[in-house]
Parts: C-alpha cells; structure tokens; sequence
C-alpha cells in the first residue's frame, strides 16, 4: 500500500466514471476519505449501500468543502452549474478536473467560474462501458486505458505531476495535450463511432421491409456489435455531441465522403480498391491489439453461443 | 449420440465455417464420412493435422463423388466454378448447399450448371468470427445462432427437413424465406455494418490531424469496437459486396439519409431529437440480449484491462 496522494477526493456524479474512480481510489489507497455528491437521491442511496464513500451529499458544494482533488463525473452539459456551485467552497490549492469526453467546452464552461486559487487540469480517461449507474463501476475500469489531461499553458507543473500520479494509480496510463487536439481525437476515436453506431441501429429499426424481429434474430451478422455502444447513456452523449459539434461535423464530412466514394466503388464493381481498404484496415486492428487496447480473442471473448 | 443424418459429407472450401462444419459434424455425429476440397495446399495441410476430414481433396469434383450432403464454404464470388466443375461429380439425390453471406447472386451462379437430379437448397448460417481459415473453426459457432435456408418453390420439402436437421443438429435454429428477403435482411444485420466499420477504420487511418498511434492508443473510446468487423477476411467481404450491390446501395442510401439528418440535429443543437433517437437504440440492444443473440456482460465480457 503506497502513502495516500490526497487526504479528500470529494466526487461530484457517482455514476460509472465516478464509482468506478471510488471503488479503484479505495482498493489502491490513493485517498483517505472520498466525499460523494450526486443530485439524484437514487445514487446516493446505492453509493450509500455500495460503501462508495465516506461521506454523501445531494449538494456538490457541502461535497468539495476541505476537498485536495475535486473531479466532476457528470454530463458535460452541466459542468458550468456545477462550476458556479462550488467556486466558494472550494479550497485554497485543491486540484479540480473532470472526466469530460469534451474538453474545450468543459474548460469554456468552467474556467470562468473558478478561483484563482485552485488548479484547474481537465481530463478525460478514456474508458467506459456500456451500462451506468453507481452499480455500473468497478475499481480496475482504468487500467491499462488512457487518462487524457489537457492543462493550459498556466497549470501548475506540480498539481499536473500529482493528478497523473492519481490516474497511473488507478492503472491508466497519462496523456497530455491541448484541449481543441482533444476534441479532434475523440472525435473520431469516439464521438463519430458512436454516432454511426446510434444512427445504424436506428435505421434498421425504421426500414419498412424488414421487421424489428428479422434484425435482432439475424444480428449476429455483425449489426449488434453496434448495438453496444448505441445503448450508452443517453444523456451523457446528447451532451457530448452539442458540445463537440464543430469536431464531429468535420470528422463526420470525412466519414460520408469515404462512405460515399466506397458506395461508387461497390456500384462500379471496383474489386481491387475494395480488397486494398479491407487489407488496410486489418492491420490497424491488429496495431490495437499490439498496443494493448483490444483482446485478441476471437468476437472479443464472448462467451460462445451467446 | 443420434443415428448420422447422412452418410457422406463433402466440404468445399475448409475455412472459419467449412472447419466448423466439419468440427460440429464429426462431435455430433451427424455424418458417417468427411470429404474436405480446397484449392490452397496450406488449408488442406492444416486440415490433415487437425484431422478435419477423411479425405483431403484439391479438387471439388473429386470430393463430392457419393457424398449426400455437399456444402460449398467458398467467398461468394467463387460458386460458379465451384458448380461448373463439380457438376458430373454429384451424386443423384444428393443435397448441394452452401453459407455465402449473398443468396441471390448463389443462385443465379450456381442454379444453370448443377444438374436436375440434385436438390439445390442455399443456405446462410448467420455466425462467425473475424479469423479465417482451418485453425480459425469451433465446433459450437453455430450454437444458438440462425441459419437461413433459401430453397425456391420447386425445392423438395424432405431435402428441406433433412438439411434443416443437419443445421439443427449443429445447433442452429432455422428459419426459410426467399433469397431476395435474406439479401435484403443480412444487407442491414450485417452487410452495411462491415461495410460503415471499414469505412471508418479507412477515415481514421487518412486523418491528417491525428496520427494512427492516437487512433490506436484511445481506440477504447469506441472505435476498437469497429475494427473487429473491419478485420474480417478481405476476399469474402469484397465478394459480398460485388454480389449484393443493389439492396447494399439501397439500405446505405437509408443509412446516409439518417446519418445527415443526425447530423443537421447536431449543427442546430436539437438535444431531444438525440436524446430520443439514443434511448430508443438502447432498447434494441436489449432485444437483441432478450433474444439470446448478444451477451449482457459489459463490454461484450472482454477481460478487464484488454
């Protein structure tokens, strides 16, 4: 057991991100109290009976009182009330980030609110499963993964020294850049992914010849991979688009230029440049697999038959 | 163990379904013998190590000679010349099938060269897995997933009932409709998936911006997701998409409509659009779940940290 890096890590929204953040923040004793804030009385209770912190409040203010690292978990449409909420509770030196998959609109929406006297770093780790909810954590969900931080040029060197030392110990792996290079990223790494995935899973379910029935029943094809990230919360990735629009309307202009000349391809029988792009794209899967972000089992590892 | 459904078995083509066939029918004796074909000397070596078969074949013609049951497990594109040469071969009364992921194309290919005397059934089990090849197959692929069979209106109903029992006895549930239905059903569970997850593999790969080891490195945020599909094998997927252009370009044309409608609700910030649109995907995955054709484990029960 290593010396705690914080005395209190107080969570704002304890739902995957931020139970699984307590859950690893306990097991590997980064912290010696976690203070948990959520505004749905459904959460508290589950966090209360998950044991997921030392202290639960419906107020993110009463939360971050005496607080050395604050991090937001919540929808990255409400950061700049949270920010407004807690500015003058917040304590003289305390680190505060977040776990945004935005940054530039985090940073636009906070910045303005907070005190001089804290350190504010955003970040993002980019780990995640499809399920959310206090239940939906568990301690190990960063390891092995990337945690991106995006300080400006004015961030402490020494509070970024110690929020990565907090996420390498909960296994992640730390990566610093700017936030607009953030944004563009994840836009095509993330956003734009689940975006197509939403958008096929809703065309299948409105196509007139083929019933609801046919498409679960012959899914296996392929199109429920899809359906994994397309049943992500809601919430959280209606957020995620409006605030990264500019990123994902310029990684998506791409997408549909490809898609477009890969259509005239199939339409003009053009055999090789189809067989070129499935060789290529092969290899980028088996470039994942090299670096340690994706399993080499066969269909993921899924169970067989299931 | 059941009494064998047929005496002679001959697989053309021993890759992912060829070795699984051959695997599923030897455990669960539902063939006395296993003739196995294929043109490449390294499959055929692989398939004598792995003693997938009785005998081992470099021509078709000579694998099917007395076989009962004679299943064609080439890419699409192959089965005209499988069924030109096999055709003197075949045995009076014998069942010919196959497991192209295309039925139409199969049929007008193979239909003018087998001869009257045989019952020609086309066959698609809907299973597989992004390897290829003889070392790639599993007896239990088959297991709880759906095989369509597309015989036409002259096709014999106990050749039918026979290859529905050899798919049943692989696991399989069995479902029969035109072939002109299952091209345009497996165009949106399966066809336009690959064909969108290969799309964007390829636009991530050419982004100027962001370099293939970021791709790579924060691929967990859902585009990992994508490359499994985009792994599978080039010359198979090419050949779908040559042979099932019309109802391919049909539903993309429904995919991109949707797509930039999505898009125009992102650019105007219509939140409950997206909002409905992400909730109402997420109850197709659990259909799908409901229906035993996807895993409820998170994250597809990928082992943590991979």
């Amino acid at each position: 057991m290593i010396e705690p890096l914080f005395d209190k890590l107080a969570i704002v929204g304890i739902g995957l991100q931020g139970s699984s953040i307590a859950r690893g923040a306990r097991v590997k004793g980064l912290v010696r109290r976690i203070a948990i804030a959520d505004t749905s009385p459904d959460h508290l209770e589950r966090a209360e009976a998950l044991a997921l912190g030392d202290s639960l409040h419906a107020g993110a203010d009463a939360a971050v009182e005496d607080a050395d690292l604050v991090i937001l978990c919540v929808p990255v449409g409400a950061c700049e009330d949270v920010a407004k909420l807690i500015a003058r509770d917040l304590k003289p030196g305390a680190i505060v980030t977040d776990v945004g998959s935005v940054k530039g609109s985090v940073v636009r929406q906070m910045r303005p609110h907070l005190p001089g006297h804290v350190h504010f770093i955003p970040g993002h780790p980019v780990a995640g499963t499809e399920y959310s909810g206090p239940d939906a954590g568990f301690a190990e969900l960063f390891e092995n993964r990337w945690c991106i931080l995006t300080p400006d040029e004015t961030a402490d060197p020494t509070a970024i020294a110690r929020l990565t030392g907090f996420w390498r110990g909960l296994g992640a792996n730390v990566e610093t850049m700017t936030a607009d290079h953030h944004d563009l990223v994840l836009a095509i790494t993330s956003h734009v992914p689940h975006l197509i995935a939403y958008n096929i899973v809703g065309t299948a379910a409105d196509l007139e010849e083929v019933t609801q029935s046919e498409v679960m029943k012959f899914s296996a094809g392929g199109f429920r991979d899809f359906t994994r990230i397309a049943a992500s919360d809601p919430t959280m990735w209606r957020d995620v688009f409006l605030h990264n629009k500019e990123a994902v309307i310029e990684v998506l202009g791409r997408f549909t230029e490809d898609l477009i000349a890969l259509q005239r391809h199939i339409r003009w029988g053009e055999a090789d440049e189809l067989f070129d792009l499935f060789t290529r794209t092969r290899a980028i899967r088996r470039g994942i697999i090299g670096m340690g972000q994706e399993t080499p089992a066969p269909d993921f590892g899924r169970r067989k038959g299931s």
